[in-house]
Protein backbone atom coordinates (compact mmCIF):
# COMPACT_ATOMS: atom_id res chain seq x y z
CA UNK A 1 0.00 0.00 0.00
CA UNK A 2 1.31 3.35 -1.35
CA UNK A 3 -1.43 5.87 -1.37
CA UNK A 4 -4.76 6.60 0.56
CA UNK A 5 -7.70 5.21 -0.73
CA UNK A 6 -9.58 8.20 0.46
CA UNK A 7 -7.18 11.37 -1.33
CA UNK A 8 -4.27 9.60 -3.32
CA UNK A 9 -1.65 11.59 -1.05
CA UNK A 10 0.99 9.25 0.15
CA UNK A 11 0.40 6.71 3.35
CA UNK A 12 3.53 6.09 5.65
CA UNK A 13 3.80 3.15 7.86
CA UNK A 14 3.01 4.53 11.78
CA UNK A 15 1.77 3.86 15.32
CA UNK A 16 -1.07 6.25 15.42
CA UNK A 17 -2.29 7.36 18.91
CA UNK A 18 -3.93 4.73 21.04
CA UNK A 19 -2.86 2.09 18.83
CA UNK A 20 -0.01 -0.26 19.21
CA UNK A 21 0.52 -1.67 15.68
CA UNK A 22 2.03 0.36 12.40
CA UNK A 23 -0.78 1.08 10.35
CA UNK A 24 -0.22 2.92 6.88
CA UNK A 25 -1.63 6.07 8.13
CA UNK A 26 -1.88 9.12 5.22
CA UNK A 27 0.46 11.94 5.32
CA UNK A 28 -2.21 14.55 4.16
CA UNK A 29 -5.66 13.74 5.64
CA UNK A 30 -4.38 11.25 8.37
CA UNK A 31 -7.16 8.33 7.08
CA UNK A 32 -5.67 5.22 9.13
CA UNK A 33 -6.27 2.16 6.37
CA UNK A 34 -6.00 -0.89 7.79
CA UNK A 35 -5.41 -4.50 6.67
CA UNK A 36 -7.29 -7.65 7.79
CA UNK A 37 -7.23 -11.16 6.97
CA UNK A 38 -9.36 -12.47 4.26
CA UNK A 39 -11.91 -16.06 4.60
CA UNK A 40 -11.82 -18.43 1.76
CA UNK A 41 -14.58 -20.36 2.00
CA UNK A 42 -15.44 -23.85 -0.04
CA UNK A 43 -16.96 -27.10 0.21
CA UNK A 44 -16.09 -30.63 1.13
CA UNK A 45 -18.74 -32.20 -1.53
CA UNK A 46 -19.80 -35.97 -1.52
CA UNK A 47 -21.45 -37.69 -3.87
CA UNK A 48 -22.59 -41.74 -3.43
CA UNK A 49 -18.83 -41.57 -1.18
CA UNK A 50 -16.61 -39.99 -3.60
CA UNK A 51 -15.56 -36.30 -3.22
CA UNK A 52 -15.47 -33.21 -5.76
CA UNK A 53 -11.96 -31.71 -6.98
CA UNK A 54 -11.48 -29.19 -9.21
CA UNK A 55 -8.08 -28.06 -11.32
CA UNK A 56 -7.04 -25.19 -11.11
CA UNK A 57 -6.98 -23.02 -14.40
CA UNK A 58 -5.49 -20.12 -12.71
CA UNK A 59 -2.62 -19.01 -10.66
CA UNK A 60 -1.22 -19.92 -8.15
CA UNK A 61 -0.70 -23.41 -8.11
CA UNK A 62 -2.19 -23.53 -11.86
CA UNK A 63 -2.78 -27.34 -13.00
CA UNK A 64 -3.24 -28.90 -9.66
CA UNK A 65 -6.09 -30.27 -7.54
CA UNK A 66 -8.08 -28.24 -4.62
CA UNK A 67 -11.57 -28.25 -2.89
CA UNK A 68 -13.98 -25.66 -4.65
CA UNK A 69 -13.42 -22.46 -2.50
CA UNK A 70 -12.72 -18.97 -2.53
CA UNK A 71 -12.28 -15.34 -1.93
CA UNK A 72 -15.43 -14.65 0.65
CA UNK A 73 -17.05 -11.60 -0.89
CA UNK A 74 -18.75 -8.43 0.65
CA UNK A 75 -22.92 -8.81 0.95
CA UNK A 76 -22.94 -12.64 1.75
CA UNK A 77 -23.08 -15.01 4.39
CA UNK A 78 -20.51 -17.82 4.86
CA UNK A 79 -22.54 -20.54 3.90
CA UNK A 80 -23.66 -18.38 0.42
CA UNK A 81 -19.98 -17.98 -0.07
CA UNK A 82 -19.68 -21.79 -0.11
CA UNK A 83 -22.46 -22.42 -2.30
CA UNK A 84 -21.34 -19.87 -4.90
CA UNK A 85 -17.78 -20.87 -5.01
CA UNK A 86 -19.06 -24.53 -5.55
CA UNK A 87 -20.93 -23.04 -8.23
CA UNK A 88 -18.42 -21.26 -10.20
CA UNK A 89 -16.17 -23.46 -9.92
CA UNK A 90 -17.35 -27.10 -10.51
CA UNK A 91 -20.94 -25.74 -12.17
CA UNK A 92 -22.37 -28.45 -9.07
CA UNK A 93 -25.50 -27.54 -6.83
CA UNK A 94 -24.87 -28.75 -3.38
CA UNK A 95 -26.72 -28.98 0.21
CA UNK A 96 -24.85 -27.68 3.14
CA UNK A 97 -24.30 -30.08 5.74
CA UNK A 98 -22.33 -28.48 8.93
CA UNK A 99 -19.08 -26.36 9.12
CA UNK A 100 -16.16 -28.94 9.19
CA UNK A 101 -12.74 -27.08 9.21
CA UNK A 102 -11.44 -24.00 10.02
CA UNK A 103 -7.90 -23.16 9.04
CA UNK A 104 -5.39 -20.26 10.32
CA UNK A 105 -2.75 -19.33 8.01
CA UNK A 106 -1.37 -16.48 9.78
CA UNK A 107 1.39 -16.32 7.59
CA UNK A 108 -0.71 -15.31 4.52
CA UNK A 109 -3.39 -13.43 6.50
CA UNK A 110 -5.93 -15.71 5.40
CA UNK A 111 -8.56 -18.22 6.97
CA UNK A 112 -10.19 -20.77 5.38
CA UNK A 113 -13.40 -22.42 5.96
CA UNK A 114 -14.63 -25.68 4.70
CA UNK A 115 -17.95 -27.02 4.77
CA UNK A 116 -19.28 -30.74 4.77
CA UNK A 117 -21.84 -30.43 1.45
CA UNK A 118 -23.52 -32.90 -0.58
CA UNK A 119 -24.43 -32.98 -4.00
CA UNK A 120 -27.51 -32.72 -5.59
CA UNK A 121 -27.16 -34.55 -8.87
CA UNK A 122 -23.93 -35.76 -10.56
CA UNK A 123 -23.96 -32.98 -12.40
CA UNK A 124 -20.91 -30.87 -12.55
CA UNK A 125 -18.10 -29.34 -14.73
CA UNK A 126 -15.35 -27.01 -14.68
CA UNK A 127 -16.39 -23.61 -14.38
CA UNK A 128 -14.21 -20.37 -15.82
CA UNK A 129 -11.10 -20.92 -13.03
CA UNK A 130 -11.10 -24.64 -13.31
CA UNK A 131 -9.29 -26.92 -16.37
CA UNK A 132 -11.47 -29.84 -15.45
CA UNK A 133 -13.47 -31.48 -12.30
CA UNK A 134 -14.08 -34.88 -11.23
CA UNK A 135 -15.23 -37.01 -8.07
CA UNK A 136 -12.32 -38.84 -6.22
CA UNK A 137 -12.48 -41.90 -3.67
CA UNK A 138 -10.21 -41.75 -1.16
CA UNK A 139 -7.02 -44.20 -2.58
CA UNK A 140 -7.48 -42.25 -5.92
CA UNK A 141 -6.74 -38.63 -4.12
CA UNK A 142 -4.13 -36.89 -5.90
CA UNK A 143 -2.24 -36.39 -2.98
CA UNK A 144 1.18 -35.42 -4.47
CA UNK A 145 -1.04 -33.10 -6.93
CA UNK A 146 -3.11 -30.99 -4.64
CA UNK A 147 -2.73 -26.91 -4.76
CA UNK A 148 -2.60 -26.17 -1.25
CA UNK A 149 -1.82 -27.61 2.27
CA UNK A 150 -5.38 -26.68 3.38
CA UNK A 151 -7.22 -29.27 1.13
CA UNK A 152 -4.80 -31.78 2.26
CA UNK A 153 -5.86 -30.69 5.81
CA UNK A 154 -8.99 -31.17 5.20
CA UNK A 155 -9.17 -34.04 3.04
CA UNK A 156 -6.96 -36.20 5.53
CA UNK A 157 -9.03 -35.15 8.46
CA UNK A 158 -12.36 -36.22 6.41
CA UNK A 159 -11.27 -39.28 5.62
CA UNK A 160 -10.41 -39.71 9.18
CA UNK A 161 -13.59 -38.94 10.66
CA UNK A 162 -15.50 -40.72 7.82
CA UNK A 163 -13.09 -43.97 9.33
CA UNK A 164 -13.76 -43.53 12.26
CA UNK A 165 -17.97 -43.07 11.55
CA UNK A 166 -18.72 -39.14 13.08
CA UNK A 167 -17.60 -35.99 11.33
CA UNK A 168 -16.28 -33.41 13.70
CA UNK A 169 -14.89 -29.96 13.71
CA UNK A 170 -11.90 -29.18 13.19
CA UNK A 171 -9.59 -26.19 13.99
CA UNK A 172 -5.85 -25.98 12.58
CA UNK A 173 -2.91 -23.47 12.32
CA UNK A 174 -0.81 -23.53 9.52
CA UNK A 175 3.03 -22.31 10.38
CA UNK A 176 4.98 -20.82 7.22
CA UNK A 177 6.09 -23.74 5.00
CA UNK B 1 -12.60 3.73 -2.40
CA UNK B 2 -11.50 6.93 -3.88
CA UNK B 3 -8.10 6.30 -5.41
CA UNK B 4 -5.66 3.11 -5.92
CA UNK B 5 -3.42 2.02 -3.56
CA UNK B 6 -0.43 1.48 -5.59
CA UNK B 7 -0.31 4.44 -7.95
CA UNK B 8 -2.61 6.98 -6.26
CA UNK B 9 -4.54 7.58 -9.78
CA UNK B 10 -8.61 7.76 -9.39
CA UNK B 11 -10.61 4.43 -9.32
CA UNK B 12 -13.82 3.62 -11.38
CA UNK B 13 -16.29 1.09 -10.37
CA UNK B 14 -16.84 -1.36 -13.90
CA UNK B 15 -16.35 -5.25 -13.73
CA UNK B 16 -13.17 -6.53 -14.97
CA UNK B 17 -13.02 -9.11 -17.28
CA UNK B 18 -13.59 -12.59 -16.22
CA UNK B 19 -15.32 -11.43 -13.27
CA UNK B 20 -19.03 -10.79 -12.77
CA UNK B 21 -18.60 -8.14 -9.78
CA UNK B 22 -18.37 -4.22 -9.95
CA UNK B 23 -14.46 -3.87 -8.36
CA UNK B 24 -12.40 -0.55 -8.26
CA UNK B 25 -10.37 -0.34 -10.47
CA UNK B 26 -7.31 2.21 -11.29
CA UNK B 27 -7.99 3.92 -14.19
CA UNK B 28 -4.32 4.25 -14.57
CA UNK B 29 -2.15 1.44 -13.53
CA UNK B 30 -5.30 -1.34 -14.23
CA UNK B 31 -5.09 -2.60 -10.13
CA UNK B 32 -8.40 -4.04 -9.41
CA UNK B 33 -8.99 -3.69 -5.47
CA UNK B 34 -10.97 -6.34 -4.03
CA UNK B 35 -13.18 -5.69 -0.85
CA UNK B 36 -13.59 -8.33 1.60
CA UNK B 37 -15.71 -9.12 4.51
CA UNK B 38 -13.64 -8.46 7.95
CA UNK B 39 -13.90 -10.76 10.63
CA UNK B 40 -14.62 -9.94 14.23
CA UNK B 41 -13.48 -12.43 17.00
CA UNK B 42 -14.24 -12.81 20.79
CA UNK B 43 -14.29 -14.61 24.18
CA UNK B 44 -17.49 -15.94 26.17
CA UNK B 45 -15.32 -16.14 29.20
CA UNK B 46 -16.53 -18.09 32.16
CA UNK B 47 -15.75 -17.64 36.18
CA UNK B 48 -17.62 -19.15 38.71
CA UNK B 49 -20.80 -19.33 36.31
CA UNK B 50 -20.70 -15.43 35.61
CA UNK B 51 -19.54 -14.40 32.30
CA UNK B 52 -17.22 -11.47 31.58
CA UNK B 53 -18.87 -8.31 29.48
CA UNK B 54 -16.79 -5.19 28.83
CA UNK B 55 -18.76 -1.57 28.51
CA UNK B 56 -17.88 0.00 25.89
CA UNK B 57 -15.57 3.04 25.71
CA UNK B 58 -15.86 3.47 22.08
CA UNK B 59 -17.91 4.11 19.15
CA UNK B 60 -20.01 2.89 17.69
CA UNK B 61 -22.33 1.99 20.64
CA UNK B 62 -20.09 4.04 23.53
CA UNK B 63 -21.49 3.23 27.12
CA UNK B 64 -23.09 -0.33 25.59
CA UNK B 65 -21.97 -3.75 27.09
CA UNK B 66 -20.57 -6.33 24.65
CA UNK B 67 -18.21 -9.34 24.52
CA UNK B 68 -14.87 -8.60 24.46
CA UNK B 69 -13.82 -9.18 21.14
CA UNK B 70 -12.28 -7.19 17.81
CA UNK B 71 -10.96 -7.40 14.43
CA UNK B 72 -8.71 -10.09 13.66
CA UNK B 73 -5.48 -8.94 13.01
CA UNK B 74 -2.79 -10.00 9.66
CA UNK B 75 -0.30 -12.54 11.23
CA UNK B 76 -2.47 -14.11 13.91
CA UNK B 77 -4.61 -16.89 14.23
CA UNK B 78 -8.34 -16.94 15.48
CA UNK B 79 -7.57 -17.92 18.74
CA UNK B 80 -4.80 -15.55 18.75
CA UNK B 81 -7.04 -12.46 18.19
CA UNK B 82 -9.66 -14.21 20.57
CA UNK B 83 -7.24 -14.28 23.44
CA UNK B 84 -5.30 -10.72 22.35
CA UNK B 85 -8.54 -9.05 22.10
CA UNK B 86 -9.78 -10.95 25.52
CA UNK B 87 -6.19 -9.11 27.09
CA UNK B 88 -6.88 -6.27 25.82
CA UNK B 89 -10.49 -4.93 26.01
CA UNK B 90 -10.88 -6.93 29.89
CA UNK B 91 -7.24 -7.39 30.59
CA UNK B 92 -8.02 -11.24 31.39
CA UNK B 93 -6.18 -14.36 30.67
CA UNK B 94 -8.33 -17.06 29.24
CA UNK B 95 -7.80 -20.70 28.27
CA UNK B 96 -10.21 -21.35 25.08
CA UNK B 97 -12.58 -24.36 24.57
CA UNK B 98 -14.27 -24.96 21.57
CA UNK B 99 -15.88 -22.99 18.88
CA UNK B 100 -18.75 -21.64 19.71
CA UNK B 101 -20.48 -19.39 17.28
CA UNK B 102 -20.09 -18.14 13.54
CA UNK B 103 -22.23 -15.30 13.05
CA UNK B 104 -22.43 -13.16 9.36
CA UNK B 105 -23.54 -9.97 9.31
CA UNK B 106 -23.79 -9.74 5.13
CA UNK B 107 -25.08 -5.72 5.03
CA UNK B 108 -22.03 -4.81 6.84
CA UNK B 109 -19.76 -7.21 5.55
CA UNK B 110 -18.41 -9.03 8.73
CA UNK B 111 -18.43 -12.66 10.20
CA UNK B 112 -18.10 -12.75 14.10
CA UNK B 113 -16.38 -16.07 15.74
CA UNK B 114 -16.91 -16.14 19.53
CA UNK B 115 -15.36 -18.92 21.52
CA UNK B 116 -16.05 -20.65 24.30
CA UNK B 117 -13.16 -19.95 27.17
CA UNK B 118 -12.61 -20.65 30.82
CA UNK B 119 -10.95 -17.32 33.01
CA UNK B 120 -7.88 -18.53 34.59
CA UNK B 121 -8.01 -15.91 37.50
CA UNK B 122 -10.79 -13.65 38.78
CA UNK B 123 -7.76 -10.55 37.41
CA UNK B 124 -9.74 -8.32 35.07
CA UNK B 125 -9.87 -4.46 34.48
CA UNK B 126 -11.13 -2.35 32.47
CA UNK B 127 -8.97 -2.05 29.12
CA UNK B 128 -8.34 1.52 26.90
CA UNK B 129 -11.19 0.38 25.30
CA UNK B 130 -13.59 -0.06 27.66
CA UNK B 131 -15.10 1.74 30.45
CA UNK B 132 -15.80 -0.92 33.02
CA UNK B 133 -15.38 -4.64 32.81
CA UNK B 134 -17.74 -7.34 35.04
CA UNK B 135 -18.98 -10.94 35.67
CA UNK B 136 -22.81 -11.02 35.15
CA UNK B 137 -24.95 -14.37 35.96
CA UNK B 138 -27.85 -15.08 33.98
CA UNK B 139 -30.58 -13.05 35.66
CA UNK B 140 -28.04 -9.96 35.45
CA UNK B 141 -26.97 -9.81 32.12
CA UNK B 142 -27.87 -6.29 30.85
CA UNK B 143 -29.77 -7.19 27.80
CA UNK B 144 -31.42 -3.77 26.75
CA UNK B 145 -28.06 -2.44 27.00
CA UNK B 146 -26.15 -4.44 25.15
CA UNK B 147 -24.10 -3.24 22.30
CA UNK B 148 -24.86 -6.14 19.54
CA UNK B 149 -26.80 -8.12 18.05
CA UNK B 150 -24.35 -11.06 17.50
CA UNK B 151 -23.41 -10.41 21.84
CA UNK B 152 -27.05 -10.79 22.33
CA UNK B 153 -27.28 -13.63 19.99
CA UNK B 154 -24.50 -15.42 21.98
CA UNK B 155 -25.25 -14.39 24.99
CA UNK B 156 -28.68 -16.13 24.84
CA UNK B 157 -27.24 -19.15 22.75
CA UNK B 158 -25.15 -19.84 25.32
CA UNK B 159 -27.64 -19.75 28.09
CA UNK B 160 -29.91 -22.29 26.16
CA UNK B 161 -26.86 -24.98 25.75
CA UNK B 162 -25.84 -24.08 29.34
CA UNK B 163 -29.27 -25.37 30.64
CA UNK B 164 -29.77 -28.22 28.20
CA UNK B 165 -26.46 -29.61 29.89
CA UNK B 166 -24.20 -29.73 26.46
CA UNK B 167 -22.47 -26.93 24.43
CA UNK B 168 -22.76 -27.23 20.18
CA UNK B 169 -21.62 -24.96 17.46
CA UNK B 170 -23.75 -22.57 15.90
CA UNK B 171 -24.02 -20.78 12.99
CA UNK B 172 -26.24 -18.31 12.11
CA UNK B 173 -26.81 -15.05 9.90
CA UNK B 174 -28.26 -11.48 11.05
CA UNK B 175 -30.37 -9.91 8.67
CA UNK B 176 -30.14 -6.20 8.09
CA UNK B 177 -32.13 -4.38 11.61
Amino acid sequence: MNHCTRCGAKVALRVPEGDSRLRHVCGRCGEIHYLNPKLVIGCVAEWEGRLLLCRRAIEPRHGLWTLPAGFMENGESTTQAALRETREEACARVVIDRLFALISIPHIDQVHLFYRARLLDAEFDAGEESLETALFDEPRIPWDRLAFRSVAFCLETYFADRRAGAFGFHEHTLPPP
